[in-house]
């Protein structure tokens, strides 16, 4: 089928997904953790097509792992799902509501985006936790998966549908694209006829690809070239601290630190002992030369090293004078994720919170807390770096829209 | 000044634009509208050289009495910016806090967008109102008016940035783009490095022409094909009276009632009553044969009648038989706008506000009060019909983002 035949499918099914009841949705979400629990071999099976092609095909050892599915992820998504049960359900909460001089009373309602498009590579695990979600939140869902997962994914799909159908709900409630052409995703992203919001998760590559092309709105998922700033009056113990467990208790996330900035005052003290503890971790220190001073083994940093998010053992570092010129440095080269402050002084506090412009703005704790669990939302659809709709961790209220409804009784202008 | 350039020149402006106290920005905003009324000569006469070449270029009636400024014009102009004036601040409201098990305070504060670009038609009031509301909400402005307000928009741009300047604020923190050729307009559209959010105002092919080809996140606001459904219970003179109030009070906006959907059981006694109030305001009645049979002056509906916006003197009609076929039926041809219901049936009111998709559900009421003043927000931006971030009458939070400060005393993951 065409892509823009399936779209056009789910999308016939949104009033149908917004009606459900929470209980509902509920037991429909109970059952599929259930049952991927107890369909874990047909599921791993299809796992091992997409692996041996991947493999053939050179996939790199870091993508083939979280392509992966073992009976323990398999556990580990079912969690997932169990955990979204255990939600509130956004919908039908009231904003809020007021009585106008005229007797209109209007009320501001939560209701579902609609039809939510989720374009995302190789991580068949994201299709349960996209579908769970969505649905959770009164949505249809399309997901359009990597073609390194198609056997997965079908796999996954084929149990999603399964239990619908057991609860007499349209299986097109939960769409994944066959046409896994770059064709495919192109015309997909064009359709707003069909799909209320698109989700890219993945890559920069990827989500720069959906932004610049798309007509749908689209929230931005991702990068974050995240800093951390020791102020002068800083508790250099804890400064290291925050810098040791931002840098390195894992890497390869979006909430990591990448850039250490400090103010001259401190940098001497607060360097030497860096050094140290992250030699530990064999973390590269990139230095501008103020700071380089201060090191035993820094490489030069240059300009592009203060605009990279690594990913990687390695840190940036750039010495200033000020509070302000830490704040200058962090808007120029940040991308809007997460920025730190280790400090004891209350105005460089209040002042950086106030100037930096970031989705979240930390004093005196690591950045790595930027997570819908961390901030207790129970689930999270991933951190918006946009301004627009949603900023920062995204829970299912992320997936929500709202209407008002206004009642009076004959009013006209 | 290249387009590129105005906007970075710009950009370069929103850390200072929100750092502007409330106080100050109200000062400005009562110098500004002082201002205008002082040189409405000035701005008179550069409109007059817009009128002049409108003319000579053929602008149609309606389109060059958009275009024309009088003094009471700018006179309204100016209470419209007195009228921001006296709005409560939007920035450094505090949505809500908590705090973890781990001690993290976490709150969500809300901050401006940061820069916001608007891209409108040939209205030069607009320019003004357009800067008021961002301003007010801490936002750097670029706006790109029509070229055929040119000379309009640069003698307003000159009082605002008079203005500006003797308050020794920048004046790129309004910046009007001069380059109003269609290729400065496309490349404005895809400067997502220095704009945060597009408004398009104007026509539904200016909108479907940004929505298209920005890259930038946009606000879809504008079109309205807007029903109203007359149940069987309804009270007929009070369906009158909303049917007469929301086709003919104005019938060029976009929350003017466009369709009538009306029940079966009652449309007899409704429909030869409503030709008689919509004749004396000459409205032709497109209706569907079951409807058409109580008429004495019908005009065959087509399809097409019912998914058009006619923002004119015409109403189509169409009879069904339940309120769940109302629903369908509006959901089916409605812009998601403003829909409203007249019944005196609880269970059909509550159905019709849970089901109907629109940014606006009446009950008993005119479907003209979707708008920001009625609404009580004191101001608009325009009236969002997507889904994302507004929906709705928007008003000055509209303009606005969040950001989460977060507090601790050294904790790490």
């Amino acid at each position: 089928m065409s892509v823009r035949e399936d779209c056009k499918k789910a999308s016939e099914c949104r009033y149908e997904a917004a009606a459900l009841s929470t209980d509902l949705k509920n037991r429909v979400l109970v059952d599929l953790a259930d049952e991927l629990e107890k369909r874990a071999d047909e599921i791993i099976t299809a796992n091992a097509v997409d692996i041996e092609r991947a493999k053939a095909g050179g996939m790199k050892e870091s993508l083939l792992d979280r392509l992966t599915l073992t009976p323990d992820r398999i556990s580990g998504i079912a969690e997932g799902v169990r955990q979204i049960v255990a939600l509130p359900d956004p919908i039908g909460e009231e904003l809020g509501g007021w009585k106008r001089p005229n007797g209109l009373l209007i009320r501001q309602r939560r209701v579902p985006m609609g039809v939510i498009g989720v374009i995302y590579e190789a991580r068949p695990n994201v299709t349960v936790d996209v579908f769970g979600l969505c649905f959770k939140s009164g949505n249809v869902t399309i997901m359009r998966g990597g073609k390194d997962a198609f056997s997965s994914n079908e796999a996954i799909t084929a149990v999603i549908h399964d239990v619908l159908k057991r609860h007499d709900i349209s299986k097109e409630i939960a769409t994944m694209i066959t046409d896994t052409t770059h064709e495919g995703v192109g015309e997909m992203m064009k359709l707003s006829e069909y799909i209320d919001l698109l989700i890219p998760r993945g890559g920069a590559g990827l989500i720069r690809s959906v932004v610049e092309n798309a007509t749908i709105p689209v929230i931005e998922t991702g990068t974050g070239n995240c800093h951390i700033f020791v102020d002068e009056s800083a508790d250099i113990p804890m400064a290291l601290d925050i810098i040791e467990n931002a840098k390195t208790q894992r890497i390869g996330v979006c909430n990591a630190c990448e850039s250490l900035v400090v103010h001259s005052g401190v940098s001497e003290k607060l360097l030497s002992a860096m050094e140290d503890r992250l030699k530990k971790h064999n973390v590269e220190l990139r230095a501008d030369s103020r700071s380089g001073e201060f090191l035993k083994d820094p490489v030069a940093a240059t300009e592009e090293d203060f605009g990279t998010e690594y990913l990687d053992y390695i840190l940036s570092i750039k010495t200033v004078d000020s509070v302000d010129e830490a704040i200058d440095h962090i808007n120029k080269y940040g991308t809007g994720h997460s920025e730190a402050i280790v400090t004891s002084n209350y105005d460089n506090a209040n002042r950086f919170m106030e100037r930096v412009d970031a989705a979240c703005v930390y004093v005196n704790a690591s950045t790595r807390f930027t997570d819908g669990f961390e901030f207790g939302f129970g689930a999270e659809i991933g951190i918006s770096t946009q301004k627009l709709h949603a900023r920062g961790p995204m829970g299912l209220k992320a997936l929500t829209s709202t209407k008002y409804v206004i009642e009076g009784h004959g009013q006209i202008r």
